[in-house]
């Protein structure tokens, strides 16, 4: 299949994109994104969505950043792409928040690709219907360069998934193709790009896993990147199995806690936890976790070995668990409680 | 927890040695099979099962290999376990059959294991009722290798399970410590090893994944053995649970064929598989086509890529598989046939 048509039909299998919908695509002016413009723009009419084009520009690097800006507004304009040029200043936003330039640099990215795809939208009140999506090139060899990062350092099944192809709002519909089938198309064309600018914004880790340890598993088997993409493809459909049927077990189980229809806690019986298979039993506690707390930021590993081993303590046990909320045994069930600013207030006065 | 500790855990866990078992370890004098050998020599008491240490010399090295028969016949003697030398020809074998150097040595091998541990276990009537099983010492960093070996080959979930506790009669009990923590407890107990000459047998594949990417792996994140080792028990217990449910569904919609008590094939409804999660779909076909063909050793992806499609197609719809087996779709039926020798000769003989 060409590579064109193998994006195609990933935005058509996995919905990225709906007729009616503004799509607003981060241009680097590097090959990845040059490429994902000539393709969203091949396809805005047959899909009937608006694409615009944006270039950040961080305020880091100077000449040179100022022709990637103007590369991107001449690619754009030359395929009658809207384009918007976005000024931030990453060292101030960083010094500010205390953050490292890569991470403020990211942040400060969606954060001005978002503004900017709302701007847009408010001015075509005509596509209120449509969603907004802001579009990025990740592909597949940055898949499998998070797939393999996730690996390294412990992140579970939902780490070795990689990125996903729609998340918050952000869409990646190169991620089935590789480096080299996007080269190999643009140099076919005859299209320019700018050095891939963005990937010096790279971590140190990714990129040792870009340069040695990639180059090392394509060298003991030429398929070694499609391998590790369909690996992680495996592993998302096993976890996605894993959620449904911890779903299910929940339905039939377990018990919402509301008052005044605000969710306040959630209720399992113990004995319907303890025979399942560990993993099971695991997926089911973060499905939990995730409904008291979305997002889950604090809670780590430990948090769920200690969930787990309470689930096999006797009536009375209890655990204090990351973003105020407690777990009790209470007569063979299992309860995760929400706690309010107010009750943890009183909590502190009676001691 | 201790390395002693977490292994004897593993072997209680997983039931690998149970009271009055044979167990040959496969003893090649290097660090791993020394160590084994201390660790099961001290529960062979308490597990009350009957230890017996094996070196195979492989006829491919001089004088080094008779240092290695000989270091581990003392070290055997020593801790008062009964010691086989065993001699063979790989190099003739190898020929012989067209094998490389290294698969012929790894065949060779455990085939006089076995032949060893049957010799054993006849002249011990009395232990009739136990088990007998080879013990190898292959550890954390050697499962670590096989996982990547195997993303980078694209083996599907179960081949990034790594090497299995126990197989084929073939025990590990290794797999839950580290080479270091290995060498770590040689050295504080002051116990010599020869250099690790199986380490030399292993492919040039193997090579690079140790010397190179492991390392690499490690210096991006120190933990990053476990984490390997730690997704691949997650992966394992994910394909057991979808093991599991296309168990439980072929129960409920599927059959067996028999004949004269002899299984010739199996049938399912096609229409309780097609809505199935893709994942799921594919277990089951590999599930099914396990029953009928044990081993399944010709069969590959292809395969089941073309058994999952034939699932989409109209009554009637054939297909050849390995192993003398078909599929056809009859009545909203899938049909997976095994056609013994005399069926595919008349079937020859009417073209």
């Amino acid at each position: 299949m060409k590579t064109g048509e193998k994006v195609e039909r990933f935005i058509r299998e996995r919905r990225l994109i709906g007729a009616g919908d503004t799509i607003l695509l981060a241009l680097s002016g590097g090959a990845d994104s040059v490429y994902l413009l000539l393709l969203l723009e091949k396809l805005r009419g047959e899909l009937s969505f608006s694409l615009h084009a944006a270039h950040v520009q961080h305020g880091i690097r100077g000449k040179e950043a100022e022709r990637d800006l103007e590369f991107s507004r001449e690619i754009a304009e030359r395929f009658k792409v809207p384009f918007h040029g976005i000024f931030v200043n990453v060292p101030e936003f960083s010094r500010k928040h205390h953050l490292g330039l890569e991470e403020g640099a990211r942040l400060l990215r969606y954060r001005s690709l978002r503004d900017c795809l709302s701007e847009i939208m408010d001015k075509a009140p005509e596509r209120a219907g449509g969603r907004g999506k802001i579009a990025v090139a990740q592909h597949g060899n940055d898949q499998a360069e998070t797939v393999l990062y996730h690996l390294f350092r412990g992140s579970g099944l939902r780490g070795l998934r990689g990125m996903e192809a729609e998340k918050d709002g952000i869409i990646r519909p190169l991620l089935p193709i590789l480096k080299e089938e996007i080269l190999s198309e643009l140099s076919e064309r005859g299209i320019a790009h700018r050095e891939d600018s963005t990937n010096r914004d790279l971590s140190y880790a990714r990129n040792r896993i870009r340069e040695r340890i990639l180059p090392e598993a394509e060298r003991l088997n030429a398929g070694a990147l499609p391998h590790i993409l369909r690996t992680a493809e495996l592993i998302g459909e096993a976890e996605d199995l894993l959620l449904e049927r911890a779903e299910e077990i929940f339905g039939k189980e377990g018990e919402e806690l509301l008052e005044g229809g605000e969710l306040w806690g959630l209720r399992i019986s113990v004995l319907s936890l303890r025979p399942l298979r560990p993993i099971l039993r695991r997926t089911l506690l973060l499905l939990m976790s995730e409904r008291l707390s979305p997002g889950r930021k604090d809670w780590g590993a430990v948090h769920f070995d200690a969930l787990d081993r309470l689930l096999f303590s006797g009536n009375g046990a209890h655990l204090d668990l990351p973003e105020k909320i407690t777990a009790d045994i209470r007569g063979k069930e299992l309860r995760l409680l929400r706690h309010s600013e107010v009750l943890s207030m009183k909590g502190r006065k009676k001691r």
